[in-house]
C-alpha cells in the first residue's frame, strides 16, 4: 500500500495537486487495502501530495480499516454526524483538489468543495486508472488464484452439458460449484448459451435445450479477494460441421495473433488489429462487432480498453482480456477469451483452460 | 409508464423546476419501463415539465427502448458522437433543471449545465424516490412474485440442512435452486449463519459446520423483473434451549407488534419503536442495533427509511421490510423480515413463510 501511495502521490507533485479526495470504493480499496461498501453513507479517502492521508468512513467500520493496516488519520462518523463537519479543519491547506469527476456524485462534489473552500478542481480519474493497470506482486498473485477459479468454472460448465439440459441449469451448475469453493460474487452475469443464441454477442441464458451439434459458449469469471477474473470458451456439442470448425479454428488464429503481441512497448492497439485482419481476411469481418478486450483487475471492465485505437503501449505488469468473436445467428457464435499478464519479455495467459476445440460427447 | 410520468410532471410544475435529467437506471426504468446499465455510457431521461421526454442512449439500445414502449424523442448516439452536442438544441427552454445530485456524477453534472446552459440547479431525488415509494398495480404483482421466489429460497436453505454442511454449501444450494427458477441476480450478499455466527448483524457465510443446537439465520432475496425481495428466517437446528426459545419468541412478538401499526395514516417511526419497546422490555434491548427496515422496490434499499425518527405517514401502496432482530454472540442471533404492502385498510405480507418457530432434526 505504502508504495502505490508514493506512486500516487508522486503524480499528484507532478500535476500540482495539492490534494485528493478519493470516493470510489475500488480506489479506495486500492490505495488502503480495505474494501468496503457502504452505499449511501460517505466513504472517502483525502490523500495530501506530501503523503499525509485523512480517511472518512462510517463508525462501525473504523476497526476493518484498522486491521487492514491503515496508518492515516480516521474521520470514523456516527450516523447523525456531519463527517464533512470534520473535514473543515484541512481547509486552510487545500489550494487544488483532485477529485474523480466520474466517480463523485454532483451532490457529494458541492459538500466537498465548501468543506475544503477549493479554488481549483482537476480530475484525477485517468491518474489513478493508469497506476492501477500495472499491478504489483500482490495483486498479480491474486489475480492468478481468480484466474484458476474462472478455469474451473468452465470445467463444471462442460462436465454439466447432457442432451436437452437448458442454458440457466447449466448456469445454476457452474456458480453452485464456484460458491462451494468460497466465491461469494460473480465478476458479472455468467453467460451460458447453446447454438443460435450463442450468435449474438451479448445474448442472455434461458430455457434453450441442448442438442447434438450445438456450439456451446461459456463466458464466467469471479471476484476473489477483490480481484476480478473473465473467461470464455466455446465446445462443440457433438461433432461440429465444417462451418462450425472453420469459425473456431479462426477465432483461435486470432487470438494467437493478439498473444503472439502482448509483450512491453507493443502498441495497444495493434492488437485488436492483429485478431481483427486474419478474421476479416477469412471472410467473417462483419460478425466482430466489439473489441479486442478490456483491462482487468479490481473492476471487471478497466483501464487500459484493448480497442484498435489505443495508441498506448503495453508495460510489464499490465492485465487484460484477449477475447476475439465471430456471431452469425445462422450458425451460432465462438469466443475464445483469456486474461493475459504482460511479462519483462512478452505474455503468459492466467487463464489456462485449453483452447483446442473440444467435442463433448 | 404514461401515468407515472404524468405525477412526476406535476411535481416538477409545483416546483417550477422546467425539466428533469434523470440519470440512475433505476428511475430511468420507473419513467420508461426499459431496465439497462451501459456502465461507463451516458444513459437519461430529459423530461420536461409539460411532458415532453428526451431519453439519451447508446445506438445500440435504442430498439429495446422502443419495445419498452418508450414514445419521445430518441437521442441514439454511437461511441465516436458526443450525445451532450445533441441535448444542446433543447438548451433555450431550460432555466431551472432538476438533477439526481446523489447519482449524477461531476462530471456528468458538468456537461449537462454546459449544454443546456442553464442558470439554476435543483435537486428532484427525494422527488422521485417519494414517488417510487408508493408502488402501482403492475410494480405490486412483480413483488409478489420476488416475495415468493425468496419464500422458496428459504425452503431450499431449510432443506439442505444437515450436520456437518457448511454455511456457503448451503448458500450455494439455495442460490442453485434460485437459479434453476429463472432468478439470475439475487438482490444482495445471501446470508446463512450457523449458531454464534449468527449472533452478529452482518455476519459472513463461511466454512462453519452446523451442529445440534444451532440457530440457523436465513437473509435472502432475489432482482425479478427489475424488482427486489428480501426475507430472513431463522430455525433451530435440533431441539432449541429455553434462552433460544425466549429470543424467538421476543422477535416474533416485535415484528407482530410492528405489523399491528402497518395501515395507512400511521406514523412511520412508530413501527419501529414499538418493536423496540418490546424488546427493550423483554430486556434485549443493546442487541437491536439497527432500524426496522427499509423500503422495498426496484432497489433492496429505497425509500422509506423505516427509522424510529421518521416522521412520515404509511400510505397504500408503500412496500417495505419489517425486521427485528436480537444479535448475541453467546447465544447466536435472531430476525425474522417479512416484505409488506400497505393496502386501503392494513397491511399484506407479501412474503409467507410461516414464523412459527420450526425444529429441523
Amino acid at each position: 500500500m505504502k508504495r502505490r501511495l508514493d506512486v500516487f502521490c508522486e503524480k499528484l507533485q507532478e500535476e500540482n495537486v495539492d490534494a485528493a479526495f478519493i470516493n470510489a470504493k475500488e480506489n479506495f480499496f486500492y490505495l488502503t487495502g480495505f474494501l468496503t461498501d457502504p452505499h449511501e453513507r460517505l466513504l472517502g479517502l483525502l490523500v495530501f501530495s506530501d503523503g499525509k492521508e485523512v480517511a472518512v468512513l462510517p463508525a462501525m467500520e473504523k476497526a476493518q480499516l484498522e486491521e487492514a493496516g491503515f496508518e492515516g488519520e480516521i474521520i470514523a462518523y456516527q450516523d447523525h454526524e456531519d463527517p464533512w463537519e470534520s473535514l473543515r479543519k484541512f481547509a486552510s491547506s487545500v489550494h487544488t483538489i483532485g477529485v474523480e469527476e466520474e466517480h463523485l456524485s454532483h451532490g457529494r462534489a458541492k459538500q466537498l468543495f465548501m468543506a475544503l473552500g477549493v479554488s481549483e478542481v482537476q480530475d484525477v480519474t485517468e491518474m489513478l486508472d493508469r497506476q492501477r493497470a500495472v499491478k504489483d506482486e500482490q495483486e498479480i498473485s491474486i489475480m492468478r488464484e481468480a484466474a484458476a477459479l474462472a478455469d474451473e468454472g468452465v470445467e463444471a460448465g462442460v462436465a454439466a452439458l447432457s442432451e436437452g439440459v437448458t442454458e440457466m441449469e447449466v448456469l445454476a451448475t457452474i456458480e453452485f460449484e464456484m460458491k462451494k469453493r468460497g466465491v461469494r460474487e460473480m465478476s458479472f452475469s455468467t453467460m451460458v448459451l447453446f447454438g443460435e443464441k450463442a450468435g449474438h454477442p451479448h445474448g442472455n441464458p434461458g430455457d434453450r435445450r441442448l442438442k447434438k451439434g450445438d456450439l456451446v459458449l461459456f463466458d464466467l469469471g469471479v471476484v476473489w479477494k477483490g480481484y476480478t477474473s473473465d473467461i470464455t470458451r466455446t465446445v462443440a456439442f457433438g461433432e461440429p460441421d465444417e462451418q462450425q470448425r472453420e469459425i473456431y479454428e479462426t477465432v483461435k488464429r486470432a487470438e494467437a495473433a493478439s498473444l503472439e503481441l502482448s509483450r512491453p512497448g507493443r502498441r495497444i492497439g495493434d492488437l485488436d488489429q492483429a485478431a481483427r485482419n486474419i478474421i476479416t481476411e477469412a471472410g467473417y469481418g462483419d460478425y466482430f462487432p466489439h473489441r479486442i478486450g478490456h483491462g482487468l483487475g479490481i473492476n471487471v471492465h478497466e483501464f487500459p480498453s484493448m480497442s484498435h485505437l489505443n495508441d498506448d503501449t503495453l508495460q510489464p505488469g499490465m492485465t487484460f482480456t484477449i477475447e476475439p468473436g465471430i456471431y452469425n445467428p445462422a450458425i451460432g457464435g465462438v469466443r475464445i477469451e483469456d486474461d493475459v499478464l504482460i511479462t519483462e519479455d512478452g505474455y503468459e495467459t492466467l487463464t489456462k483452460t485449453t483452447k483446442e476445440l473440444r467435442i463433448i460427447e
